[in-house]
């Protein structure tokens, strides 16, 4: 069982910051993911309104980005799901999908969050992220479920290939920022759909209608669209899984202090899945700096 | 009078984010700045750790991204150094040196540190940033005062033009990070004389001499060394005058709660002035990105 100063589980902005800050102080860093480096924010077309960020940033450049810093900084990154980790102990053990173990004294959850998916529709309908999939939907329609700020910076990113794009979302305004409602207002080819929901979608290999419901009236409205692309923004949950009946939940976030200290000593949180009140890549990089200089500074009994 | 949604007093990492976040949602947003955009950061000659930030970025550079992207959002950043603000007021009333009136609902507090100087030292015998005079110590011997991280940072990017680089502190090891302790160890052309402290500089129009003082002993060490620079790291203090007398400080911080607000509707603050256990880049930029957050949600009565 190798042993690390510090684990980091999960590679989005928090843990890739706290993999940075915890090297400078000179802790033996390794941070485990499951998916991919950058986590949410990787799949993201562009990032906007972190400080600095190079204009038009794709979420992937930035991705990469973090895990060359986390890299250079001497930090030890691998790809293995984990499966279990139990915090109470002075050295944690974690254990991996692959069957790898550590142990560390400090353990840094930053584990973000997962998007929701909705289950009233078959996966091989929907289109994957919007990075990707958006230059395969030139010149077709593309329907975008959600009108938070994830779905409608997508939105406005699609119409720039999609011959037309149609926002559906519950509120009867877009509830996202005023930056991103001004720019679809100023965009042609994008119509929103308020008050409604998906209600399904239908064909075989490829979506060839779209059925929306009314939700004030139950009304449903099928829109005949062969081979258009759907991409759902459904929000998202916090991955605290591991954390269960070892650390305090609110509303399935993980509780710490303004030091990202948990209850449990040399367990730390950072990012999204911490309880608080702001979710921003900003947020998300300063918890792990925080995190990480207290790790640094705790002196396993 | 020019009214705005919010002012934002201070254009460091803080402030600058602040602004992004403030014009995106919404909000006529006024930056004032008394020096340069980018605040003490803007004077590093590397910015270090902040996520995803590229490798080797001056502070400068930094500072240039900073005030493109706060421009490219909308926000108006002005050069004048306030001199009264009323926050107790509804409609706050701002005045600056120039002259200039303006007034907002809403007032983000980012003013940062100023560093401290050193009373026995003439000004015209030091030079000024490392960033911007390293070069023209090509060749010359440097003496760096202080073993914190700002100072260690500093010595190390002068020990790439600098004959030989002295760097002078209190403790008797350097209280810096790992990565910059390990970093001097690796380089030649650095030594460090620990547990002392600059006690005088002598010459004319350059530094001639220079005295050094053990703190243990009281010996003075005289080191001759013609045109030799000095760089003095003597840390620095909270900028909060302004809101003497109308915010809580402790410590000459302001005191705010985790939303970033002070006791007074619409008054926020942001960044290092803020009484806090961590002052980084990332932290700074959280911190604005939540107080916009929560100022665009207010609603002056």
């Amino acid at each position: 069982m190798e042993r690390f100063d510090v684990i980091v589980i999960g590679a989005g902005p928090a843990g890739m910051s706290a993999a940075v800050y915890a090297t400078s102080r000179g802790l033996r860093t390794l941070v485990l993911e499951a998916d991919d480096v950058g986590g949410m924010i990787g799949r993201v077309s562009t990032v906007t309104h972190y400080a600095a960020v190079s204009e038009g940033e794709t979420g992937r450049a930035f991705a990469a980005r973090l895990r060359a810093q986390a890299q250079a900084a001497g930090a030890v990154i691998e790809t293995d799901r984990v499966t279990d980790v139990r915090l109470a102990e002075r050295v944690k053990p974690v254990t991996c999908a692959s069957g790898a173990r550590y142990e560390a004294s400090r353990v840094i959850v930053a584990t973000g969050m997962r998007k929701r998916t909705l289950s009233i529709l078959g996966d091989h309908l929907l289109a994957g992220s919007a990075q990707d999939e958006a230059p395969h939907f030139q010149g077709r329609a593309v329907y975008v479920v959600g009108g938070a700020d994830g779905a409608v910076k997508e939105a406005l990113h699609l119409a720039r290939f999609a011959r037309s794009v149609t926002i559906v979302c519950a509120e009867e305004r877009l509830s996202c920022i005023a930056q991103f409602r001004e720019a679809v207002e100023r965009t042609a080819g994008i119509r929103v759909i308020g008050g409604s929901t998906l209600h399904a979608l239908e064909g075989d290999d490829q979506v060839e209608r779209v059925v929306v419901r009314d939700l004030t009236t139950g009304a449903l409205t099928s829109i005949d669209d062969p081979s258009c692309g759907v991409f759902v923004y459904a929000g998202a949950t916090p991955a605290s899984e591991l954390a269960h009946d070892q650390l305090q939940l609110e509303g399935g976030f993980i509780v710490a202090n303004e030091r990202m200290e948990t209850a449990l000593p040399g367990v730390y949180v950072a990012g999204d899945v911490r309880a608080k009140q702001v979710r921003q890549v900003a947020t998300a990089v300063a918890d792990g700096a925080i995190a990480a200089i207290n790790a640094a500074q705790y002196q396993p009994r």
